[in-house]
């Protein structure tokens, strides 16, 4: 059952599609993670959220260090003040976007797994990096046996090498949690080959859905906690669905018994499926499908037809691109729109 | 077997990921459209391209009304001087929104298809619609025999009736033409069933997949085909790949041959499906899978591996929503970069 959400007043005048945050549900997300993991132990990702304002949130219950997936993440939160220990947990080789990176006003630290990544940083004036390790998703990342070689090569290139960050990306969605504990009990025992040869203080690691059963990193690079999507939503994990794109009903079928609310697939990111759309009354509907500019649903076949003009709230199931898709998003309390925040780290 | 394109000096140097149109593709594809669909025949869908540089080589080339999906695109194309006549193919119940667009300097009609979306229109001062008619695709448009009735009710609002659109989404993409030209009669016979009724110049149909099929409109609001992506790539129509996405290898990883480059799910529709690398000679890959930032894929077991920093083209599935992801896209021939242009018309 999704959230049953009231609907008036500032939010019914707002044009739609618009993303809105519950601000309850951000506030328990932020609060829920920085007692598990507070400070430096959590280094939030924004790239679930791509915006400043909310990761002043994160900065102001005690996460300092970042983890950004672009350089434009990265220049973006330097700008914004929010610099203080910024991880690009990727691999990049463009020598302008480089010295960019590492002219800013930011402690930078970058993610390397080769040697054109490790010369390509050294060249531009880089002065810190992590060793990125694969640990059984096929991705970026060295092999566990060879991230010792690679440290020395950056040492000798004049970089700091902070130490490892290993990414358990096949691991974090899967449902079962016993599964989820033995498979990330795996992807690290690989990180800690590479730690041993690299050294370092830094072993960065996991995300959401491994937030709690990761205990060998120092640290945790999640990020979808704070918004959250329903692929989430589905895991044993105690954050709340916090995000969702307000919609209108712009057409309804009675005689097929469907309606179409006028937030479609440019609106969601739809690698992870359907977004879910619920009613006013917080009832949820079955999605038939998505077009462009359009999602198709149908009420239970108790439940009355929306009539057009009708607000729905049609949930993600995958906050990262959804997100990406949008300029703003409103922070919101009940009918009452708070805050809005421009989503300034988009694009590339 | 994919265009095959040269690549070097200017396109080497941008950052990536970068969307990049190739000029000979889209002179191609523009011209043949005009040549089947001249002038008022075709209805350029801006949709597909969100893009007012765009939209003008359409004018250019003699197409001078333009179909839009969103009041964000109306608006764009009234502000770059482009709105001559513009459809808003799309119903809208939003009262600013609609008294927005009654206010805007360009011809506007509106797609109605209920009471309340012809009382919206009519209350914010819209002056001309057409009746949105069902023909078969679940989604907007009333029925058939409905479409009399709401055009009588239109004109009672003081509208004026410009005739009927119908558009055959589930009939656009089907593989086989003479399926194609078959499904798409069907839709027209409904079609014909609410022109009948209703009166009026204009008939609406079709898009990029049956504008050489559907003879019984007017007007076909084809979009996709300046652009192009896979999935119509598959059709037997004259259109080229005119769209990619440039992307940087960023990691390789020969024990397991397979590369990362720098373009994921966030720079690519996924609802079609993955999109398609290719190698700078030409060569087809295995898309494996795409992360927010990554696609991971596999040369043929004769190719060789790339490099780190080598460059490939990532090839959408849908263009529509890959388009809505970026910012601008590069018009080049060959390694030339002749223009940039801004995606002007995304978001809402």
């Amino acid at each position: 059952m999704l959230p049953r959400v009231a609907g008036n007043s500032d939010l019914e005048a707002i044009a739609t599609p618009a993303l809105v945050v519950d601000a309850g549900a951000l506030e328990h997300n932020l609060a829920t993670m920085a007692t598990a993991l507070p400070g430096a132990r959590c280094r939030p990702h924004v790239k679930a959220h791509k915006t400043t304002a909310l990761a002043a949130r994160q900065h102001a219950i005690g996460h300092v260090g970042f983890t950004c997936a672009t350089p434009r993440e990265v220049i973006g939160m330097a700008d914004a003040g929010l610099g203080e220990d910024l991880l690009l947990a990727n691999e990049i080789v463009h020598p302008e976007l480089l010295a960019t990176l590492a002219g800013l006003d930011a402690r930078i630290t970058i993610a390397v797994d080769s040697e054109p990544t490790i010369e390509a940083a050294a060249r531009a004036g880089i002065r810190e990096c992590l060793v990125d390790v694969n640990v059984g998703m096929p991705r970026c990342g060295c092999p566990p046996d060879d991230a010792g070689r690679l440290a020395e090569l950056a040492r000798d290139e004049g970089l700091m090498v902070r130490g490892v960050m290993g990414y358990e990306g096949h691991v974090v969605g899967l449902q079962d949690r016993a599964e989820r504990e033995r498979r990330c009990g795996e992807s690290m025992a690989l990180l800690a080959v590479a730690r041993e040869a690299v050294g370092g203080d830094v072993v960065s690691v996991g995300g959401t859905g491994t937030f709690d059963c990761n205990m060998s990193g120092t640290e945790v690079q999640a990020g979808s906690y704070a918004l959250m999507d329903t692929a989430y939503g589905a895991l044993d994990i105690p954050f709340r669905l916090a995000l969702c794109v307000l919609a209108t009903v712009i057409s309804v079928n009675p005689r097929n018994r469907f309606a179409v609310a006028d937030a479609g697939l440019k609106a969601f990111g739809m690698d992870h499926g359907n977004p879910t759309v619920t009613t006013f009354d917080g009832a949820e509907t079955e999605t038939w499908y998505c077009a462009d500019e359009h999602v198709v649903f149908a009420p239970a076949e108790s439940a009355p037809l929306p009539g057009v003009g009708d607000r729905v709230r049609v949930w993600p199931a995958h906050i990262d691109p959804t997100v990406a898709y949008h300029e703003r998003m409103h922070l919101v309390s009940g009918s009452e729109i708070l805050e809005t925040w421009p989503i300034d780290l988009r694009g590339w």
